[in-house]
């Protein structure tokens, strides 16, 4: 396995299966899975998807392939033919992940989430004021994210400017869809992790996103990232949304996560009715909003989210291993409200969304033992997967280009192998393409992505 | 990767990276990881850890190697050094696992657990009676338990005796220690998949037990195993109570699962206390007992259960999967109950046992969640290591022998590389012994786990 940071693109593009011809198509027959908005689990078995540079150009039946050559004029080695084991789906959505607490992927979760914070979260990203140290880990969180399926991401990386472009360079050189935050935190955080002064937080975020745009890469956009309420001013908050809307940037935060943060909010912006309302007074909810964790909410509040139709970025992992609480996700969705998954990796132990999904399920289904009567519909496994697929498309407001494998979108996505070499999974003669489906999503990992596409383009090879 | 089933033992052995010399001797000095009584998790750095054929003779400083040596006179040959991202750890322990049911591992688990036996889990069961699947299904279990660094396993087979003795042999060519079990069960079971009476279900579940004993395999054993109260009459459990009693076996079976099984249960004895009153008055608690489950208690079944000595195995993810319950460790544990670890799969998903370790976690903070004054201090990530082991090792009665690396307990051990080839976890600088354990323990798979010992013999080497 490896990824495209290091190589040529061309050089790479040799090497994958699914090799562009002369004439750029890659046409993929076999199953398909993904989601829509009338259906969270689609499963369309003996299709042929044809990709000419980074678009779906058709989704057809496979026994027209003749036709579809002769019309297209592709040749035969632009076929690949997945095996009755494969599959192809949409590539993973992580709209929550913190790129800089990438070390402690898997530690220290022993710490509900402000002592957390202060122990070992920001310790941890005060070290990547050494562009050295960002150097060294932002290659990594891209490599392993891509290697887990995330086609598309959305960071958060520190208060830092310079590692911030560090990581957007990381992001662009190995072919991830990206946005990208340099953190906003003014107080409330210690003095040797924080920005100066509203000027200088505003100033800086600013250019970074004059940097990004300067890049020039239709992947890659920097997206505004106060921390969260607490560690930002309201006047901060008001320009950082002044700044968005020039720029019509999205914007990230962390909102009602824990209950005691919640209280503090209460205390820190007593001329607010609600938390959400601290976001909303500065300008900060918008279609490209991504709000993370959304634990404990009014009725008020929900209401207001799905008027100003921002989107959640639901991580059941962090909220399970910081204690912080259960997120009713069914309740998001009764009120009309975009709902997606997030990592949340450090908070979250894992940066796969595979993991993410799994642990929707538990949180889900946690509510229900709780209470079955107030819960009596926890999410489906068809639904979780369209959470990490197509709902990540809608919180990062791309569903018009992304998020599942409709004719027109840009192909991002995963050729998933269930008896790829090493695989997890066990795999019986009675399995069907719905249970190679399901084994997948629950048991699979990184073995079985054998190739990763973004906007056409194969980022991962799992070599045979 | 392989497994010892198809090779000659004598083969296996050159192939092990610690081989066995003449004298018999394998020594791995490094970082050693393992539970006592006194303290959930220790690590011990800078060890010499000494077996001789299936047993731990000493465990010593590294640097005392060489008067080690001349005391035992082991060769160099016999030495193994491990790197300082490597360490050792007892082999993980499943009480609770259907064999039966692993070509349903990752799939259905939408129904609660009365539904869900009747519409999957039955049918799947019932195909045992035929031979071949079993032979095709059994081996490929315990490859993959092995595989996952399962070193005791107490499987549930089928009601099927032939094919059960196909689990049996399946689990002695490959080396894994095990009890085994044909299930019992007469009535409110499917007609084609049942006992036919008291008098056939006590007759082949002695045939089985006559079989593994002259298998003559010291890691092999069979269980006394009625499948659940709602299964079997009282004549059919005491019974079964008194066979255990005459071959000295182990008992394992289920115990409040779901609320709807124990109002069943309810109905079905009513002349019983409650649900742990019907095994005991059949004579099926014992401490060689394992009871699965164990969510729904009251004060009076904790107190029985304790004063009997028996073990639970706690089974998290499939706890979560069919929405059963949360298992309020903490609270067995105060009561002085055995508690470990199972898979359940199929109702659990993963037939990994660091599945459910994590798992384990999840349920307990949700406990924390839900009430914070009722469950205060959730299991902790050494607990759950506990519970893996040296739990496991107790609730199998076997702590005398097996559970953690103490000098003159059998060496059931894993070997452990957190930068193994295509290892998913990511290792940094700063990340001391314990850091590598936890990342390991959060995140790692069978890709770290490079080297299985069963009672001093390697079973499963990945090969570099
Ligand atoms: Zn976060
Ligand atoms: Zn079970």
């Amino acid at each position: 396995m490896d990824t495209n940071g290091t190589t040529e693109p061309g050089l790479k593009e040799n090497r994958t299966s699914v090799n562009g011809t002369h004439c750029g198509f890659k046409v993929l027959v076999g199953t398909l899975v993904h989601s829509t908005r009338e259906d969270p689990m689609v499963i369309l078995t003996d299709k042929a998807l044809g990709v000419l540079h980074s678009k779906i150009k058709f989704v057809a039946e496979a026994d027209q392939l003749e036709e579809l050559q002769t019309q297209y004029g592709f040749p035969d080695s632009a076929v690949t033919r997945l095996s009755n084991r494969q599959f192809v789906m949409p590539g993973l959505i992580d709209t929550h992940i913190h790129a800089s607490q990438f070390p402690n992927n898997g530690l220290k979760m022993d710490l509900p989430l402000l002592e957390w914070l202060q122990k070992y979260t920001f310790p941890t990203e005060a070290t990547f004021a050494d562009v050295k140290f960002a150097s060294h880990v932002y290659p990594r969180v891209v490599d392993r994210t891509l290697r887990n399926g995330t086609t598309t991401a959305s960071y958060f990386a520190t208060a830092h400017l310079e590692a911030t472009k560090i990581l957007a360079n990381a992001v662009a050189t190995r072919g991830q869809r990206a946005l990208v935050g340099k953190v906003n935190m003014l107080h409330n955080c210690p003095p040797n992790y924080r920005e100066d002064s509203v000027e200088q937080s505003i100033q800086e975020t600013e250019q970074f996103i004059t940097y990004v745009n300067n890049m020039k890469n239709p992947l890659v956009s920097a997206i505004v990232t106060p921390r969260f309420a607490p560690t930002c001013t309201d006047d901060q908050l008001t320009e950082l949304g002044q700044l968005a809307a020039q720029h019509s940037t999205h914007i990230q935060t962390h909102m009602s996560e824990t209950r005691p943060e919640v209280a503090w909010v209460k205390e820190l912006f007593p001329h607010r009715t609600n938390y959400c309302d601290v976001y909303h007074q500065a300008g900060l909810l918008t279609r490209k909003t991504i709000l993370a964790h959304c634990i404990w909410l009014s009725e008020e509040e929900l209401e207001l989210m799905s008027r100003m139709e921002v989107g959640v970025s639901h991580c059941p992992s962090s909220n399970l291993n910081l204690i912080s609480g259960l997120c009713d996700v069914r309740k998001l969705l009764h009120h009309g409200i975009k709902v997606s998954l997030g990592t949340d990796c450090s908070g979250g132990n894992s940066a796969s969304i595979l993991d993410s999904l799994r642990r929707a399920l538990h949180v889900s289904r946690c509510l229900t033992i709780h209470d079955s009567d107030q819960h009596p519909d926890p999410l489906t496994l068809r639904e979780a997967f369209r959470l990490a697929t197509l709902g990540g498309a809608q919180v990062v407001d791309m569903e018009d280009r992304i998020g599942n494998l409709e004719v027109g979108k840009e192909f991002d996505a995963l050729v998933i192998d269930t008896q790829a070499t090493g695989s997890p999974l066990d795999i019986f003669d009675k399995d069907k393409e719905p249970d190679l489906v399901e084994k997948f999503l629950y048991n699979g990992d990184d073995r079985n992505i054998v190739q990763v596409f973004v906007a056409g383009r194969c980022v991962v090879q799992n070599s045979e």
